[in-house]
């Protein structure tokens, strides 16, 4: 982490398909001014980012301006760290390719750097979280998806076009796959983020006739934390979805072992909360399918970052790698 | 790479089952001399260094004796680059923990640095093979195993542990998969070695009828040369082989893609010289499933090092980056 006392203070901006928040972060990772706007409000990005400078200024010159901000991180979708772009993202308004690093560099003369969510997130977790002092972790994150932000050497891994890391998609059933929306069928977030966890429920109320909790909710609503809500009551069947869960996840976790041996693994997002239900068949599905040479050597933990503060905190420490503008 | 005028060469030693190979390499990737010995000769690892030593030191002493080698550089099976040992290497004759690389600095008092095959192979191929310039790639290696030595940001992979990338150990069946000599079920490596490949041609020959060059072989002898040979000459079953063996490493690329999104994956070893057989199927495999961003951007690359240096230049390579004695 570099504490500059001339520079003392970063900008973390996160973006997401619903709401854009953004926050000024000191040295400690300690957030102490935020805002947010609504992301899809604006068809143009230039009116985005406009309206995102409107409301992140007023914070800014609050603790000195400009010359106290090291630098500006950004954690967007399909975002890419080195042209500081993103590219096609599915779920955000602006189609193409916007150089939204550029942009914010323009209109506020401070250096800017973006990646893409999950890698913001495993670089928060390495400079406040609990990867603070390891060199090899994989970060993962499971929500809407599952994103993943892969640390070697203490590096964060981009790849050779910026978009390494995309572990969600890695496939973990050839055969009768679920449908993703990549377009392809088996990848890991069918089954491992919190959309693929209702779909499991779903598929599992309908293949069988057993009681559940879950029953009394309409199948089309039930959600993940639905599923967690039953579990910790003793319902059976839903503990069972977890378990099915936890060992599609902790099989791929064993081969992404294999690929990096990191110090840890560090599970992010909703799901991740729900305890032993999902860490318990995850540790176990790892224990007996990683290879040898790696077993019991590979912690598994869950983020250290408050959630509200994650996606913020995560953005903003990008900040501390930017390069003085030229 | 490191030329240094005052110390011009480096030594790679080459560690297999079966024989050990040296030699002395220059800045421009030349053996300049080499030897060999037999690895299994030698019960205790004491007497197997002393017997390496005492053919290279001569070859040492005739380009000018130990102040002109930077460094030493070994592969091993199992070898760990943190500790500069050999750790419980099941095709070696020499038990538990052997630290070969200190072994090696006490005799020669020459700096010595060791990881296992492949990742000696990759740095190879980084200093002086088909890798030259690329800062993220990933060496598979096609022999006996599948091995794989991936390379990030310029740097090896090695690990929190010093062991990471062990591809050929990634699960490619969950369903009743081969057996592995790791011992668990469905590895890469079962199906996509030369073994594998063998395997295969046992398999395909008991289930089917259709004739075949194959079929006027042993069983038990088939090699994976064979169904090249037969491939070559048209034989329809061979050529399905090398489909099917292609098919399931493309897919398997396809997924270490998504991992770190490399420049080029580099194929190595003896089936990689079955030319479009083998590439063809990948190539196939890769674009069939690999996720959108990705698609078109990484290239399928054969090695560049000829197969008889190959060992010794890439050990060797390891040379250059080894640090002075303290």
């Amino acid at each position: 982490m570099n504490s500059n006392m001339e520079k003392p203070y970063v900008v973390g901006i996160d973006i997401g398909g619903t709401n854009t928040v953004f926050g000024i972060v000191d040295a400690r990772g300690t957030i102490i001014a935020s805002d947010s706007i609504k992301t899809a409000a604006y068809e143009k990005a230039d009116e985005y980012v406009d309206e995102v400078c409107k409301h992140l200024l007023p914070l800014i010159n609050t603790y000195g301006g400009a010359d106290k901000i090291k630098g500006i991180g950004i954690g967007a979708p399909n975002g890419n760290y080195y042209n500081g772009t993103i590219e096609f993202a599915p779920n955000l308004p602006w189609k193409g390719l916007i150089p939204l690093a550029a942009m914010f560099e323009e209109r506020l003369g401070i250096p800017t750097t973006l990646t893409n969510d999950a890698n913001a997130a495993a670089i928060g977790e390495m400079t406040y979280g609990a990867a603070r002092g390891m060199k090899d972790f994989i970060m993962i994150t499971l929500g809407t998806g599952v994103g993943s932000g892969i640390v070697v050497n203490g590096q964060m891994v981009y790849g050779h076009d910026g978009f390494a890391g995309e572990l969600g998609h890695v496939i973990v059933r050839r055969e009768n796959g679920r449908l993703c929306g990549c377009g392809r069928h088996g990848c890991l977030e069918t089954y491992c983020s919190a959309t693929g966890v209702a779909r499991t429920a779903r598929e599992v109320l309908t293949a069988r006739t057993d009681e559940s909790l879950l029953r009394a909710i309409p199948a089309e609503q039930i959600t993940s934390k639905d599923v967690y809500d039953a579990a910790v009551k003793g319902d059976k069947l839903a503990q069972e979805i977890f378990d099915f869960t936890g060992k599609i996840l902790g099989e791929a976790l064993a081969d992404f072992i294999a690929f990096s041996s990191p110090e840890a693994i560090i599970l992010f997002g909703g799901l991740a909360k729900s305890g032993e239900y999902i860490f318990k068949p995850i540790q176990k599905a790892i224990d007996e399918n990683v290879l040898a040479i790696y077993k019991g050597k590979t912690k598994l933990l869950m983020s250290e970052l408050k959630d509200s503060d994650a996606a913020v905190l995560g953005a903003s420490a990008l900040g501390w790698e930017t390069k003085e503008l030229s």
